[in-house]
C-alpha cells in the first residue's frame, strides 16, 4: 500500500492538496539551491552533475504536479476553489520548468560560469522560493493570513529586483560585449532566469486571490 | 433525466458554441497544414500564394471567434462557464495569430527555406492542432472525457517537443552561424513557431479546466 | 481627514473601486503623454527629464493600484466580481511597468531617439491608453455599455497596428544596420513597446468579460 493511499484513509480528503502543493515547493526550494551551486561551480564536470540533478528535481515535480491534476479529478470537495488550485500547479510547475531550462541552456550556449550578474539572479530567484514555500505551508492553516501577504510582497518585491539586474545586466553587457553572439547568448539565458521570478510572481498573485476569496 | 439533459433539449442555443468552436479548430488544423506546406516549398511564388492562403484563414478564423463573442453576450444559457468560452476562444485565437504571424514573419525576414529545424517545428505545431481538433469535437458530447485528457496529455508532451526543438536548433544556431543578424533572424522565427504550441497548451490547459469542472 | 477617507463616509462603500481605477486610467494616459514627449524630443537633457516624470508617475500609479487590493481585502460588497477587479488593476499595472521600462531601457541602452518606429509605437500605446481610461469611466454607470465595447475593439484594433508596426520595423532593422548591437538594442525597445500595447488588450479583455457578466 502506497503512502499515498494510507494518507487517503487516515486523513479528511482535502488535506491531500496542501501535501502535495508543500511537497511541489519543497522541490522548487531544492531546485534552486541546486541552480545557486551549479552557476557559481567553475569546474564544468562538476557543474553538469549538479545540472543532471536539477533535471531529475524537475521530473520528480513533473509527477506531483500531475498528482494534484489526478486528485482535483477525483476529490469533490477542495480546500479552495478547483480553478485556483489548477492555476496555482500549473504556475508553480513553470517555475520549475524556468530553472531547469535556464540550467540546460547554460549548457547548450556553453555560457562562461560563473558569471557575476547570473549568480545575482539565480540569488533572487532562490529567495523567491524560500518565500513562496512559506506562503503555501501556511495556506494549511490560514490562521495566519499575514504570512502569506507578507511573503507575496516580498516576491513582488524580489521580481523587481530581478527586472533591475537584468536590465543592468544587459546594458552592460551592450556597452562591454562586442561579439554579438555572445550578447544573444548571454541576453537569453538572463532572460530565462529572470522569467522564473516573473512565475514565482504569478504564483504569488494566485495565492493572493486565494486569500482575498477566503478573507 | 438530468437538469442539464432539459435544458438541451429545450434550449437549442447553446449548441452554436460547439459549432463555431469546431469551425475554429478546424480551421487552425488548415493553417498548420498550408504552414507544413509553405516551408517545405522551395519556390518563393508557391510559397508567398501557400503564406497568403494562411492569411485568409486567419481573417476568416477572426470572424468566427467575433461569432463566439457575440454569442456570448446574447445567451443567458451557455453549454459551460462563461468564462472558459471566452478564455478558450481567446487562446485558439492567438494560435491563428501565431501561425500567420511566423509565416509574415518569415517572409519579411526573408528566412532561407526549407530549413530543418523549422520544418520540424511546424510538423509538431501541426500535430497539435489535430489534437485540439479531436478535443474540441468531443466537448459536444462529453460522453468520453478520456478522449480530451488524452489529447490534452498529447499537447503537453508536443509542447515539450517543440521546447527541445527550439534549443537544439538555437545551440546549433550559435555553433554554426557567423553572422550575427542572420542568428536574430532565425531565433526570433523559431521562438515565433515554438510560442505557437506553447498557446496549444494554454488552450489544452482551458480544456482540462473546463472538464474538471464537469466532472 | 483625507480625501479617501471623505470618500469612505459619503460614498457607497463599493463606489471607492471606480475612483480608484478612474486615478489608474488617468495615470496611464499621462505616462503615455510623456512617453510621447520624451521620445520626440531631441534634447536628452530635457528628455532625462521627462523620463524621471515617468518613473514618478508610475509610483503613484503603485500605490493606487496597491489601494485597490488593500480595499478589496476589506470590502465585502464588490461593484463586481472580486478576480476580475484583481485581475484588472494587475493588468493595468502592467501596462504603467511595460511604459516605464520602455523608457528605462531607452535610457540605458542609449537609443538615438528620436526615432519613426518608435514615434509611431508611442503613438498607438497613447490611443490605446485613451481608449482604456474612456471603457473604465463608462465602467461606474454601466448605462451604456456600447462605450466600453467600442473602446475594446479600438484596443484590439491598435495592438494590431502596433504588431504591424513592430514587424515592419523590426524587418526594415535588419535590412538596414550591419553592427548586430545595435539591432539588438532597437529590437528590444520596439518589443517593449509592443508588449504595452498587448497588456492594454488583456486590458481590454478582462473589460469584455466583466461586461459579458454583467449583461
Amino acid at each position: 500500500m502506497s503512502f499515498n493511499s494510507v494518507l487517503k484513509i487516515f486523513l479528511p480528503h482535502d488535506k491531500v492538496f496542501y501535501i502535495l502543493f508543500e511537497q511541489v515547493t519543497t522541490t522548487l526550494e531544492q531546485m534552486a539551491i541546486l541552480l545557486k551551486e551549479g552557476v557559481n561551480q567553475s569546474q564544468p564536470d562538476k557543474r553538469r552533475e549538479i545540472f543532471r540533478q536539477i533535471a531529475d528535481q524537475e521530473h520528480t515535480n513533473d509527477d506531483t504536479t500531475h498528482k494534484i491534476f489526478v486528485e482535483l479529478g477525483q476529490n469533490f470537495i477542495t480546500p479552495f476553489d478547483r480553478e485556483d488550485i489548477h492555476f496555482l500547479a500549473s504556475t508553480l510547475d513553470d517555475i520549475a520548468d524556468f530553472i531547469h531550462g535556464s540550467s540546460k541552456r547554460m549548457t547548450m550556449y556553453k555560457i562562461n560560469l560563473p558569471d557575476d550578474g547570473i549568480s545575482k539572479l539565480c540569488e533572487v530567484i532562490y529567495k523567491a522560493t524560500i518565500e513562496l514555500k512559506r506562503a503555501v505551508h501556511e495556506l494549511r492553516y490560514m490562521r495566519n493570513l499575514r504570512v502569506i501577504t507578507e511573503a507575496c510582497i516580498k516576491i513582488n518585491s524580489l521580481e523587481n529586483q530581478a527586472d533591475d539586474l537584468y536590465d543592468t545586466m544587459v546594458a552592460r553587457l551592450f556597452e562591454d560585449e562586442k561579439d554579438a553572439v555572445k550578447v544573444i547568448k548571454l541576453k537569453e539565458t538572463l532572460q530565462s532566469l529572470e522569467t522564473a521570478t516573473d512565475k514565482c510572481e504569478d504564483a504569488a498573485n494566485v495565492l493572493e486571490s486565494i486569500i482575498i476569496k477566503y478573507a
